[in-house]
């Protein structure tokens, strides 16, 4: 099966499960309160739809790994809308965190209805996402449902650790190269490992292939930050729908600055010395490729993309329709242009 | 056992076990956060101590409610401290959505570190409280630890069904009576009430005592607010820390309040005006008084006073020395000064 039928597929499903929380557990006389958290979801408001929904990443790692070790996807249904809630959970702190207007371009919840209702919504969908897990199913047995929920709160941690070290970066003109990791561990690769992982216990196969599939959504999701860092300063502007450069002028501490300030040549000494215009972006941008940092992202994109993908083929047994598919989203996420 | 005998037995495991739980999962190369968790949990910086840490009681309840129903106290530790994290995350977001810049007279987490480190550090410790029970434990039964997590996630998307009720209604200068009761049971009584419930399922009694320990934490809770209520107008000022009349000045929809707008006297038409002055609060108390809504609040705390003590009554069937602390702390939140 290709990845684009397996979405066709499940993705109605995906929907209606998130959809089905939120009715059973934000009662009428909060109606307000359910169309913020339907706002952001992209169900309602203005622009909502496909666009503002996005891609549900994380739903259909859980279900295509679930299903690539060979369970039944609609069984990891109420994990996949758990991780989905908890991811966007994130989301609607982060964009008050990051002061950030727009999110897929529509406003984000706090510009809509402020930061302290927009507070709420995140806490409402972290419990959401909680409560998918926590409620006794027919058809989730209640110690795999334990161990989904306890391997999802794990990640959770990691994602409050990796924002705090991004926030307390910040205002740091220079940071060592070594800090990226554990950054990015938090902030992407915990929660890509939590959904293979999951997926894997929700299939019920052993520990050594379960920590293969984890394995593969960690560096996935290292991989996954590494390109997007890449696209941040040489992605092609009509695809990414950035200007060139977006990440200098923005001081983002992304791999290939971070590689740049590391050598402490041309590009390390303008850095510190301020802000970086517009103008400057084509010139910075040589001295990133000519210092080495544009290769040495290249690099590891290449080596992680390796990692993740090895470590796929050794979690999937028996190559099925959905570890094709699963194969597909990886390479899409990896190779992906924007 | 007097109430203070038991708080001096069980205090020093209570805080041992949260503290465990910060070093266990806030590691090192996150110093700050954990020093930032520390803070507001009373144990580091400017102020910390006794006073700062605050009185537990929620945890008191988990503890005294397991050992009332003939259980172990020591075995419901792991969801006291859940309760208690679960509980200050709360504040944490709370004291930023109501702008509040003191908390136990000490600077609160946001003033001290700016709004998106405060909305991280609840955020974590929300995971903190949720990872308590997630963790298997020698002395928790995976079923004990299950039910307890999806009490208190019932509890928590009720707290976010209040807090957002409550921050609706902060621009509205009227709002009706009957809103009263939803607010205050997502903000105060679904915590209680899990708390309540959360000791007698520890404690593994039949269906039907827990109902009533359940029953026993929800009126607490409804009665507590009230009492809170009557003291934010009438409370002896030397003991409350506040000025006479503090919540006329501030707006705050409290009972006693929220009775006299619906009598549509004196009170409501001078309300409906604008904002109290505090050289007002001596003859808008007064009126308070006459149009009833003094008494109405002492009615209804009474009441609820008297529903908790009853349904605490039908809880306990053997009386032991925790089922006599237990009504001791009852009586000491429904009877105090401050």
């Amino acid at each position: 099966m290709s990845l684009e039928s397996f979405i066709q597929l499940s993705r109605p499903a995906v929907e209606h499960e998130l959809q089905e929380l939120l009715k059973a557990w934000i009662p009428e006389d909060c109606g307000v309160l359910r169309s913020m958290i339907a706002y952001h979801m992209g169900w309602e408001g203005d622009g909502s739809g496909a666009e503002a929904q996005g891609k549900r990443v994380r739903s259909l790692l859980i279900l295509l790994t679930s299903a690539a070790a060979g369970g039944n996807w609609q069984k990891s249904l109420p994990a996949a809308a758990a991780v989905e809630y908890i991811h966007n959970f994130s989301l609607v702190h982060d964009d008050i965190q990051d002061n950030s207007h727009t999110r897929r371009g529509r406003s984000t919840v706090w510009v809509k209805w402020g930061i302290p209702q927009a507070i709420n919504v995140g806490d409402a969908m972290y419990t959401l996402g909680l409560l998918s897990l926590s409620k006794p199913r027919e058809s989730l047995s209640g110690e795999i449902a334990e161990s989904s929920a306890f391997i999802l709160q794990q990640a959770c941690i990691k994602l409050t650790q990796g924002q705090y070290l991004d926030m307390s970066h910040e205002k740091e003109r220079f940071i060592p190269l070594g800090t990226y990791w554990p950054m990015v561990e938090g902030k992407t690769a915990a929660l890509l490992s939590a959904c293979t992982e999951i997926g894997a216990v929700v299939a019920g196969i052993d520990a050594r292939r379960q920590a293969n599939f984890k394995k593969f959504g960690y560096s996935l999701g290292l991989a996954f930050q590494v390109v997007d860092d890449w696209l941040g300063i040489w992605g092609n502007t009509e695809k990414t729908g950035k200007s060139v450069g977006d990440d200098l002028v923005a001081g983002k501490k992304t791999l290939p600055i971070l590689f740049a300030l590391s050598q402490k040549k041309n590009f390390a000494e303008r850095w510190s010395a301020g802000p970086i215009q517009a103008r400057e972006v084509e010139r910075l941008s040589g001295w990133l490729i000519d210092e080495g940092a544009k290769s040495y992202t290249e690099e590891m994109a290449d080596n992680l993309t390796k990692d993740a993908l090895f470590s796929l083929k050794r979690a999937v047994i028996d190559e099925n329709d959905y570890s094709v598919a699963l194969k597909e989203l990886a390479e899409s996420l990896l190779k992906r242009e924007n």
